[in-house]
């Protein structure tokens, strides 16, 4: 779908600096445009690319907007702007509506008229879904679920517990929600199952990424607030509940009961405790391991970055010695007569890393 | 399904303190709870909920007995009662049997009168399901696949090789049974496709989560033992034997031919190498790495904690320089004329954390 | 499918030693090993099994020959050796080729004769499957899709966007192929869907484990070139590229445009971040952290292995120090005048870990 410069930039709230009757159809990087392509300046690891692309017209910020051969529509956050301008270019058409043949819908199931069920789906005489939602090819939808307009199933989506899904939330392939929680009781040494009976509750424009796993409460529900946005292969055990704007990457795992606050980053591969609160506005950079709740915003990070292998091996001995380390640097200082480690100077001056 | 709280008593084992005609027909949380619910005390961290719950019945050791505003039932390990109780009062009814109109079932399946075989299936002809098994939509079972009596596939859940699973064992959606294991020989440079030809072997009693994934055997079988419970996204690698009645949390990842003993617990998003052994009874916290087989039972650890981001950085930089530092530790001390480390007193004493 | 042992001898390229007219026609463990069988001594930690071995030959290398009871197939590489007798000696029917009745097709997709389509499929109408292709039950294909001749996708995979796969790809059950990457731009507070326009391409000969995502990239595509192995529940995010005959095992995450060499290997449960590049023919160990860039091949490692938790307890709990610990060791050395660290002498020698 294209769009004339003038109007995309005043859709998309931008300064246009350039022909307003020029031709957009497309979008790509500033490496890979050609004529007709709207493209952006977001990492400035790409800034290098600005001067040679042949885009139409570049979105950025107005610090660069000299250095662009060509239009330029000018914004504070071009990322954001880029985002909607995309969205409005490559918008695809709705699907046609309709339930396919070879689809399932129980009897008492309220599908409204546009929604569109692909082939091979399953859903449950106690599902209702709104207006111009899509359940794609192949997902299964058990329960009493209600799933809100807008909202998309891509395809190979399962849904199997009492579930409330918002409006516009985008569920991606192999996504299971509403499993049993890992609710076990031991007694005497064997494992029994503690029936879970809560469901699970999904706001509004929420995304949640490929065989991502969202289990229902045991007893109340699992809660992933309005915006969130969740990357594949997330755990969110049950109970959790994760605050508004909340954003997860890949392969993060989140232990049962865990409750994360609003407007959070978790970088992929991190893990959180269960039964732990994580205060609004925490940002944990990649594979960070949280034990313990966090009260206070800010940046946290756990882990080790690689190293060569013949080193790591030398360090990683040490690190079991650690205590014994500082044990003894005690002992020196003590037959030094030096005082505690409160004079040893500020953090970062003195010797240098 | 109700009872009545003498009954309830009766069938669960625990000393019924309170009017054994009360009824009782459902469960919630302390804070939760209702006319007709039935509640538990298992983590303390609830404690306070209890002198204020409206529970109708509460489940508890001896000694918060006193504190209930309500009847007790009492037992040693409340959370196994409740387990139980949580069962009979919510049992879901039995599905009615019956192969839907839309399944595959090949010729020469046996599939007992009592399953349900849910919309969609695609059942090969090797197959066998014992009595009341159900194998819910979308599942794909092919290969010469045995299922016991009770099992429950929930949805879109994959069989693909040899595979036999016990009793009552619980499949969640997206689990993938018998996929090839990560068999490659590397011949000058490129990857040669090992032939995977084991099965897996499944026990009675075992739970599978959401998304996780078992490999089958490269010549001989995986084995999962009886009463083992896996959560979600879990990877068990070829030739893997876990032991009877350990429970893995989510996220785990178990490399080819580890041996996992019995009574073990294993935290979330641990990871256990390939070749090693796990004795019985050892407990992994959350995010443990095991790269060596570990021959005692005990609980062990690894992985570091998050820290402010700003404060990591420079620690993480010194983990580089670990070994340097225990070499400059001892020049120290060589030149003062200390001795090794074995006199700098009793872990834990001396400086403290 | 039996063999002559001359005849095996010829096909792998392996040296005979012993009686040409021996039939085969199976292979197993030197342990499990008895008439007919073929086995193999690959990893030493099963040497003691040789001489006790009773399959009627053994794949191994010249030094090994001596010790065996039984015929020899000698070779310099016999687990690659092995790898093909396996493949030859267990090598399946192909399937019949058809569609099945309950699959959908859409019309326009051009599915070669010899193709395979299994029960509950969907096939898009954008969608062309080259010659001898298999496509197991309950796939869904949707989008511009081009798979090539003798490619398997086993079941329950998902391929929902433009992407090629090349030919003999084999695709695990669970599999998703071209979900949307991860793009999101933060709006004030609010997160914005960045519209993934990217495909997937895939290069011959590549195998992906069950449940394992491959997102599409943003603008540009991500590709995995020829021969790459990717072991179960791996995260490929968009816009990563992953060099020929790399080979990922388990529950990796590697990030947005990472650009990963080719004949790489990379240990279960690594994770890498995005926007780095890993060169050719790094080697990372298990659970290894990447935050950044490694320009030389070798062996790279991060992580810390388990301790008893007490331990762990005590010496964790310094990781957090060793910034203070450090500059407490640079006072003791001012105080007697020591050199900076330059002479404490080459690394491992002085005291032992």
């Amino acid at each position: 779908m294209g769009f004339k410069l003038g109007e995309l930039a005043e859709l998309i709230g931008a300064e246009l600096c350039g022909d307003p009757e020029r031709r957009i159809d497309g979008v790509a990087t500033l490496a890979g445009a050609g004529l007709g392509d709207l493209s952006f300046l977001h990492n400035r690891r790409y800034r290098s690319d600005l001067s040679r692309t042949r885009a139409s017209a570049v979105l950025l910020e107005r610090e660069f907007a000299e250095e662009s051969p060509t239009a330029c529509l000018i914004m504070r956050n071009p990322y954001a702007g880029y985002a909607r301008a995309a969205a409005l270019l490559t918008a695809a058409p709705s699907p046609p509506g309709g339930v396919h043949r070879s689809a399932s819908v129980g009897e008492g199931a309220r599908v409204a008229p546009s929604v569109t069920v692909g082939a091979g789906c399953v859903i449950g005489s106690l599902v209702s879904v709104g207006e111009d939602a899509t359940i794609g090819p192949g997902c299964v939808i058990e329960g009493a679920v209600d799933i809100g307009a807008g909202t998309v199933l891509i395809a190979n989506v399962t849904i199997c517990c009492r579930a409330i899904l918002g409006e516009r939330v985008l569920v991606h392939p192999g996504v299971v929600i509403g499993a049993d929680g890992f609710g076990i009781a031991n007694d005497d040494g064997a494992w029994i199952k503690v029936p879970q009976l809560g469901g699970v509750v999904i706001g509004n424009d929420v995304e949640i990424g490929a065989n991502t796993t969202v289990d229902r409460g045991a007893l109340e529900d699992t809660v992933i607030e309005d915006g969130v946005k969740l990357d594949n292969l997330i755990q969110i055990a049950h109970n959790v509940h994760i605050g508004a704007h909340t954003a997860i990457a890949a392969c993060v795992a989140i232990g049962g009961s865990a409750r994360i606050g609003r407007r959070c980053t978790i970088g992929g591969a991190a893990s959180i405790a269960g039964h732990i609160r994580v205060a609004d506005d925490v940002h944990l950079t990649a594979t960070s391991a949280v034990p313990n709740s966090i009260r206070t915003p800010g940046v946290y990070s756990s882990g080790m970055p690689i190293q060569a292998n013949r080193e790591w091996r030398r360090n990683v001995a040490r690190m079991r010695q650690l205590d014994r380390m500082a044990r003894r640097i005690r002992r020196l200082e003590d037959r030094l007569g030096l005082g505690r480690d409160d004079d040893v100077g500020p953090s970062g001056s003195g010797e240098q890393a």
